[in-house]
């Protein structure tokens, strides 16, 4: 975790770490989903949206690199991350799963959203650009509004699982908070004037994941 | 596997089916083996690889469109093939699962090349152009010779494991020559001359792959 930069520039590597290793995750994730998905069209949808996750990859990696940091040791502090929070959110139908890409990856989205606040200009910009495309969003809405429109009890339990996600999501944010105090540092010189950094981030990560499940139009 | 195209381009369209759903096929392969690295560097190296096929399956579909054909509807036909390979080739190992990427694809790809010589300039170039990067074999390469290099058992399990890849990678080209009259007509095309393009088709593949395992040291 240590980095050969100023310490100013740590909370940028240690962002673009997270950012880096949560776009490899998420590649992971919707290629997986990608094979698994019922129909050809829908296995290409999933495969291209896991090909802008390492289009953004390697653009957080460039902006590492002009930082003068090295894209896998900026990584490599993260690995843990999202092992943990898969393994507790292990959906059981292909609706769970598309639930989860969705939300799940929402909330670290905006998680580094807010803390891009604290850093440079050029480093909050290239996180901006590598969040996921409305185009994604998009698939995911038309694919659950079709499930769950004439199905009460589908819509019931994905209702409480996408409560399951956010749930997992937001402790996984605490762990990343608790465990990296230089990510811990960023969010309070993202959140300036603020008595309670953790406090304002959870109430944001909540309400935008409540605005997520409304376009789902499933009870968040 | 009705065309709106003459029957001259139907071969072009059948062979870009075939090329996209075996990019697909390899992306999704490749993006699982990415998942499964035992180190960062690995993941990020085969999640890249994984992003090339991307990249190719992209420019079959350029060419696709040029001769007025639809993604889908060409590389539909072919949706069996690669289901039924991966199912007679579960890897049991990591090595096993590396030497299947290299050696049971580089069949496919062999396949593709050849048929390509019956097709129009233009498309020929496109296949030719789809072919996986020196920078995957040389990955494979220096993976498997750091494992065998040491341990003739797993080299001795390892050919085994080639030899097995192969019969079943020739098994596959000859269901796909069986079932789509229309690439069979393409062999023929390709290979003008010769009295059983199929022994051909079969000596040359072979042959490649001889090579292929001779580059990796294992006995073919």
């Amino acid at each position: 975790m240590t980095s050969p930069l100023a310490p100013a520039d740590d909370g940028a590597l240690a962002l673009l770490g997270m950012v880096a290793y949560g776009e490899l995750g998420a590649f992971a994730r919707l290629a997986a989903d990608s094979r698994s998905a019922p129909v050809l069209h829908q296995r290409l949808a999933l495969a291209r949206f896991a090909g802008q996750a390492l289009t953004h990859l390697e653009q957080v990696s460039g902006r590492v690199v002009e930082l003068g940091g090295d894209l896998e040791a900026t990584m490599h502090p993260f690995a843990g991350v999202l092992t943990e929070f898969d393994r507790r959110t292990e959906p059981s139908t292909w609706w769970e799963q598309m639930l989860k890409a969705y939300v799940g990856y929402g909330v670290s989205d905006d998680f580094a959203r807010v803390l891009a606040r604290g850093t440079d200009p050029h480093t909050a910009e290239v996180v901006a650009g590598v969040m996921p495309g409305a185009d994604h969003a998009d698939f995911v809405i038309a694919l659950l509004a079709d499930a769950g429109a004439d199905d009460a009890t589908l819509a019931a339990r994905l209702a409480l699982w996408g409560r399951r996600l956010v749930g997992e999501s937001l402790g996984a944010v605490q762990r990343v908070l608790a465990d990296h105090p230089d990510v811990a540092r960023l969010l309070a010189s993202a959140l300036p004037g603020e008595a309670d950094p953790q406090q304002k981030l959870f109430t944001t990560l909540t309400a935008e994941h409540t605005r997520r499940m409304d376009r789902l139009q499933l009870a968040a």
